[in-house]
Parts: C-alpha cells; sequence; structure tokens
C-alpha cells in the first residue's frame, strides 16, 4: 500500500515473448534461430522470411542492446546467404519496416526480374499470391536445411 | 600476349571507391564515418539518410567480410540514434533494397503519423517535395552534429 509500481505483475507480463498477432496470421513458421523466430510470409509471389527476435517489447533494432544487435545481423546474413543460396535470386530486399506491425521484425526478400512487382519493393504493390502448400513446404524445407533449424513448433 | 587477364588494370579500376551517380543526383552529403558516407537524400517529406560504405563492387550486405558488416550495423544504429534524437521521429525505417541502384546503400528514414506516404515505405509513394535551402542545411547540421563528423567533400 506504498503507492509504488508492484514491480512483479508488469515485468512478468513483458518478460513474455508472444508473435505479433498480425504476423503470425500472415506467415508459417520454419523454425528458430538463437535470437530470432524464422517466418515464411504466406505470398508465393517472393520467398520471403522474416525474423522477429523473440524477446518482449521490442519496436527498433537500436532498442536491442549492442551484443543482441550483432546477432541479430548475424542471423540476418545466415538467412540471406540461406536465401540466396535456395533461390539463386538476383537480389536482396532487407529491411525493419514496422509502420503497420510495432513488434521488431526484418524482411529478408528474394528478388528476380520481372517479379511481381520488380523493381518496386513489395509491401502493398502486388496482391499476395497463395502458395500451393508442396511448394510451400518445399521453401520452408529448403530453408531449414540452409540455415540447419529444427521446426519451432 | 598469353591471353590472361591483366589484373593490374580492372583491379585498379575495382579498388577506387565512387558513389554511384544516380545516388550522388538525388541527395547530398553529410559526411564520412569510418566505413560509410552519410547522404541526405533530396525529399523533404521525411528526413530521410542514406548510407553508402566506401568499398567498391558492394551489392549486398553479405558481400561486406564480417567485421565490415558488424561495423556497418553500428553505424546504422549510430545514424539511427542521431535521426531519432533530431526529428523526435515516431519510427524508423531501416532498408537495404537495391532493385533500382545497384550500389549497396542503407536507407535510414525517420517516419511519422501523417507523413507523405504513412504508412506505406517511402518509395514511389508519394513525388520527392523540395527542400528549402534553409531547412536542408539545418537537417544536415543537426545530424552533422548527432554523429559529430565533419563534411565530406
Amino acid at each position: 500500500m506504498d503507492g509504488r509500481l508492484k514491480p512483479g505483475h508488469d515485468a512478468d507480463m513483458e518478460s513474455v515473448w508472444t508473435l505479433h498477432p498480425q504476423l503470425a496470421a500472415d506467415t508459417v513458421a520454419i523454425g528458430d534461430l538463437s535470437l530470432s523466430r524464422v517466418l515464411l510470409m504466406n505470398d508465393a509471389n517472393y520467398p520471403w522470411l522474416i525474423l522477429v527476435p523473440r524477446k518482449p517489447a521490442l519496436v527498433e533494432i537500436i532498442d536491442l542492446e549492442e551484443d543482441e544487435q550483432v546477432q541479430l545481423l548475424g542471423e540476418i546474413a545466415d538467412t540471406a546467404r540461406a536465401l540466396k543460396a535456395t533461390t539463386a535470386c538476383a537480389k536482396l530486399n532487407i529491411a525493419a519496416l514496422g509502420n503497420m506491425v510495432d513488434q521488431l521484425h526484418v524482411h529478408v526478400i528474394a528478388r528476380n526480374l520481372g517479379d511481381a512487382a520488380w523493381p518496386k519493393p513489395v509491401w502493398g504493390t502486388a496482391p499476395p499470391a497463395s502458395y500451393e502448400r508442396a511448394a510451400r513446404e518445399r521453401v520452408v524445407e529448403d530453408i531449414r536445411r540452409g540455415l540447419q533449424i529444427a521446426p519451432s513448433r
């Protein structure tokens, strides 16, 4: 009754990371790296991965501690290499935007001349295309193998 | 006359970094960090910085050596913090796309609710707005002070 905030409650709430519901709705999970969950965007127009650091209350890359930023960079680079190796894409697009979904997430997208948005950025340019289940599973398995990770759930 | 490429010529050409002419045309130089040149995009719609590592023949972040990637990350984080501190922006957008200009460059953009493209990405969304000279110089000086750098040329 001394008027101070009880550190237990809010701290506990903040300490549990959960994937933002919009990201959960738009993706399938590929697996977990040390820091980040790796997701595949439900859009067959482009092989499109998303990394989400599994730490609560992050919005910006600079919200991470410096060593965590370096860890995220390493995971971005590993993911970019795996994506480039499995897709032989012409260009990688890597971005942390977060204007629509405020949970920190990093897009790693394989782009090719003549893809549905080329040369524009992918966001909001072309309507998402549905994956056939087998094609989607093939991308998921390719990335799992490239990153040497097991399913996250 | 043995048909081999002469290593001297091409290697010399490749060893000299110059700013891509499209980036030069679209920006003003703010200054140089250890690895990157810092540029201000000529678009008053958003405080919009671009980092260009001063090393030739780079297209992707993963073309950099690992220690250079970490250096670039540090410069991105410093630039993001300086931009956020001077603009009090609602969100940072950080991206390496390169679909139009193939020289590796990283966008660091201050976004605000109700800006010319919000909540969309800035690329290709709204026509660029001209800076008044004094306003542009103010942004340049603020970022120079925030990053503690002198003019690069």
